[in-house]
Order: structure tokens, then C-alpha cells, then sequence
């Protein structure tokens, strides 16, 4: 790869996720009306690690709404191990590999605001080139007119390059987005989606398509929700509760996130990594939620995921 | 297996292992002065998952030096996946397993007092029986004469049986509970050691002997290290700090630990394998702990592991 073909996706998806990055910074600091977003530019050479390259931190801390959100851009190229290449395209041997990426993580403080998690990313793997990304939703408290109103934004944003799409990200997003040992899933999911390109070099531009109409749309997707709930009291039960559910999501990121594991094990940028991680997050020994209870108004989502458009 | 041999040592280890989860709980107890433990005990069948069998869950939480602290004893047996046969025995089929065993973590609410972890087991796979084991402690403030005694007591257990233990076991606990992606251990160590009697059977005896001479001991190893420290003062930056290391230790067990990987991957019962995290933790962006301070102190020797007798 790296040739005037791929190189072509590489420079429209670099400036598509930055100017993404810019966009919805300025957005998410709009709405926390207090916090605002540190900006750290970093690079670096493979003599450090497993790759090289470089990219943007972007986070806000102890915001009036928000305890944290990160907003990552990264752009990095190296060498894959042979277990890595084969997971990613079922060739085991050391392959070269380039990655561009925007991935975002906010955590509220809030238990009526519900955690939000986005992706959307440009892949070279040896000969192969492919866009994946996707967009979830981690609430503590259900709401179902926010999860209608986040997966009708996402449908939205997905018909415009193929109605066949939605529909079928979503369904991967509940299958992605699953803790097996909790029987649960992670959120009430969203769309997920991965390899559009890999297997045919002209659907590449549908990937970038996607990503375009995609990436854009994900302030409003999100930030209405934040709007309607930042008002909304609670209490400890809530926040405990929250909280507990932080754990979940933790759980999931390490045992299950391909993206996790894919950083950690090709030498990524720790502190960017774990910038997906809640600020803080508890474990609580048999937890019981009571029935007919708001807490099992969730669970009860979260183990028979729905139709919200 | 199955046969009077090995029975044998299903019969001494389960004895010997549950009258170690008495005594220890009621030195907990004694030293915490206001916490009870809660006595669950459970039993499961087949039909329920991947395996049958029972134990008693024995918790303790919000006590008055112990934020929680748990001590389990368990006693499965039922069918690995091949997968997970391959890991244990080297042989890549579907082998019938028999693990008997108890574990504990303490996590103390002064940052002040370390974290413990103690786990000892006897196991067969298909035709192999061994024994495994070990403890460790999680400074937050390192207190070089605490690390000192814990290993010291360690050690006159493992020289009662044989005096090349120690230093093996030393090593190899070092190894094990390191973080690779963080690039530092999990705690100060203490002894690991495994698959005692797997390659001859004659072993299988002074494995018995380790497991009866270390186990009984863990009360003394630690809670004199908690009558030390419960006077001691902190204050706020000394307990988030404590958190984002208990942040670390989630890292570590849910990434690489064999125990709680073992569990989730043979459907272990959830509420038990959970039992070892702390009940909070917290993940700091970009954590920096300022030269020559007490938290650089620690990720020293986190970084360094010493021979402490």
C-alpha cells in the first residue's frame, strides 16, 4: 500500500477525523459551559515502540457537566506482530500497518446523562485497506426517547450512503457491545462496523462516504441527550449505581475491546488508551436491584436489546 | 484421576484449605475489631454451566479498618475447553478437571495498610494432579520493613519444606504480577509458584507440605503489617492515589491474570471471581507524581523489584 490510491483515503480521512476532532470540541465545551479542552499535540518514532506516528489528545476534566471527555485524533504507521495480522486479516505474518483514527469517550457526571462512545477509523494492513467505526450508548438511567432519538440520528447519517446499513450496524453493535460473562450488553448500543473496503477496493469509497456522513452527525447525536437530562436530579442510590455500571464498561474494555487490546498489544499510547476509562468506578459484591426498580428497568435493556427506530 | 492415589489429596487439600478459611476470618475479624464476615455457601450444578461443585463465600465489608475483604473456598470439577487444556497441560483436547482451592484479597481503607492477595489450590487435568500458590502484597506507601516481614514469613514457610523454594518462588512471583503496558509490577511481590507434582507425581507430596506450611501462615504475614500501619494519617492525595493503584490492579487481573481468566473462561460463579476487586478505583489522566515524593517512592520499587531478605 502506499500507493496514490490509498494514499488518496489517507489524506481525505486524516482531515475528515480533524476537522471532526475541532468541530465537536467546540461543541461539547458549548454545552459544559465550564469546561474546556486541553490540547496535546504528540509524535513519535519507532524507535520508542511499536509504531510511529503521532496525533492530538484532547480532554476535559471537571467540566460543570462533564468529569471527563476525551477526544483522540491519531495518525500511526508500523509493523503488526504475526498474532495481530492474522486476527486483523487472517494472513499470520508481520504485515506493515497504518491507522488513522478519531475516537471519543465522555463520562458525565451525572447518572441521568449516559456515557457516550465513538469510533470512526481509515486501515492499511499489509495489501488491504478498510473504514470501520461506530457510535454507542451507555446510559444508567433508561430514557427511551434518548436512545430513539440517538439510533434515529445514526439511521439518518447511515441511509444517506446505504438504507441496507443501518439496520445491519446495529445488530453488529449488539453483538459487539456484549459482556458474555454478565450476560449483558455494554449500553443500548448504536451502530458498529468494520472492514467496508477490505474485501473490494472500489467500496472504499462508500467507507469514506460513510465516515463522512457519519463522523459530522455525532455531536448531534449525543449532545441533545445531554441537553435534556442536565437538570434531572439523583442521589447516592444513583450515583452508586452508576458507578457500579462504570465497572461494567471497564470490564468490557479490557476483557472484550478490540480496540483496547489492538493499543495495548501494538505498543499504543497508554495515556491515550486509558483515557476511554472512567474517572472513577466501583465493583460491589452481589449487587441485587429491586424488582419493578428503575436500576432493573435498565438491566432488563441491557439483556434483551430492542428496535429503538 | 479419581483413583484412591489422588483422592487422597483432594481430602487433605479441602480439609486443610477450609480450616484455613476459618481461622483466617476470625483473625481478620479480631484485628478489624467491628466487621463480621457473611458465610455464603453455594453449591451448582452441571446444568448451570461449565461445571459443578460448591464453596463458601465468606465477605467482609465496611469494616473498620478493612473496606472489604474476601476469602473464599471452592471445590469444582467438570469439563475444560480444549483451549484452556492446552494452556494448563500442554495437550489440546477436552479435559476433565478437578480444582480445589482458596483465595483471598483484603483491600484495607487507608492507603496506609497494602492490599493482600493469597491463593492456594490443588488441581487435576485429565492424568495430571499439582499444586499451585502463592501471596503478595500491594503497598500504596512503601514501608521497606513491612515488605521485609511479609517476605520473611514467606520464606521461613517455604524453607520448612525446602530451602530452594524461596528464591525461585520469589522470582517467579515478580514475574508474574507484572504489567507489562504499564511497564511495572503490581505490588512488592512475594512468592508464586505452580504445577507442583505435574511432571512426578511423587512431588505431589511436598507439594501438599508447601500448601500446609504457607497457608496456615498468611494471617501472620500480614496482619501484623495492618496493627503497624491503622494509626497512621493520610489525607486526600494519599487516597486517590490509592485508587488510581487499585486502578492498576483491575488492569492486571482482568488482563492477565490466569486465576480470574480460568474463572470467566470455565464459567466460573461471577460474584466470587469479582471478589477480588477493589470496591473503588480510579483511572487520572496523565498521572505525574513529583520527584523524590513518597508516590515516586513506590513506583520505584514497582519498577525495580527488590530482594527484600
Amino acid at each position: 500500500m502506499g500507493d496514490t490510491m490509498t494514499d488518496q483515503w489517507r489524506a481525505k480521512a486524516s482531515s475528515l477525523f480533524q476537522e471532526v476532532q475541532s468541530s465537536l470540541c467546540a461543541a461539547v465545551e458549548g454545552v459544559d459551559g465550564k469546561g474546556v479542552f486541553s490540547t496535546e499535540p504528540w509524535t513519535r518514532t519507532h524507535e520508542e515502540g511499536g509504531y510511529g506516528g503521532g496525533g492530538i489528545t484532547r480532554i476535559l476534566r471537571n467540566g460543570e457537566v462533564f468529569e471527563q471527555a476525551g477526544v483522540n485524533f491519531s495518525e500511526v504507521h508500523g509493523v503488526l506482530s504475526a498474532e495481530m495480522s492474522e486476527r486483523l486479516t487472517g494472513t499470520r505474518e508481520a504485515l506493515s500497518f497504518f491507522a488513522v483514527g478519531i475516537s471519543v469517550v465522555i463520562h458525565p457526571h451525572s447518572p441521568m446523562i449516559p456515557t457516550t462512545h465513538a469510533n470512526y477509523r481509515y486501515l492499511e494492513v499489509g495489501e488491504k485497506a478498510w473504514f470501520g467505526g461506530g457510535a454507542d450508548l451507555t446510559p444508567y438511567y433508561l430514557f427511551p426517547e434518548d436512545a430513539v432519538h440517538f439510533h434515529s440520528v445514526l439511521k439518518e447519517g447511515c441511509d444517506e450512503v446505504d438504507p441496507s446499513y443501518y439496520p445491519r450496524f446495529k445488530e453488529e453493535c449488539d453483538r459487539y457491545f456484549y459482556i458474555p460473562h454478565r450476560k449483558e450488553g455494554r449500553g443500548i448500543g448504536g451502530i458498529f462496523y468494520d472492514y467496508i473496503g477490505r474485501e473490494d477496493a472500489s467500496e472504499l469509497q462508500r467507507g469514506f462516504a460513510l465516515a463522512a456522513s457519519l463522523a459530522p452527525r455525532y455531536a448531534q447525536c449525543y449532545l441533545p441527550i445531554v441537553e435534556r437530562r442536565r437538570r434531572d436530579t439523583w442521589g447516592e442510590r444513583e450515583k452508586q449505581f452508576q458507578l457500579v455500571r462504570r465497572g461494567r464498561y471497564i470490564e468490557f474494555n479490557l476483557l472484550y475491546d478490540r480496540g483496547t487490546l489492538f493499543g495495548l498489544k501494538t505498543g499504543g499510547r497508554i495515556e491515550s488508551i486509558f483515557m476511554s476509562f472512567p474517572p472513577l468506578a466501583a465493583w460491589e459484591y452481589d449487587l441485587h436491584v429491586e424488582p419493578g426498580s428503575r436500576e432493573e428497568e435498565l438491566l432488563d435493556v441491557l439483556r434483551n436489546p430492542r428496535q429503538w427506530v
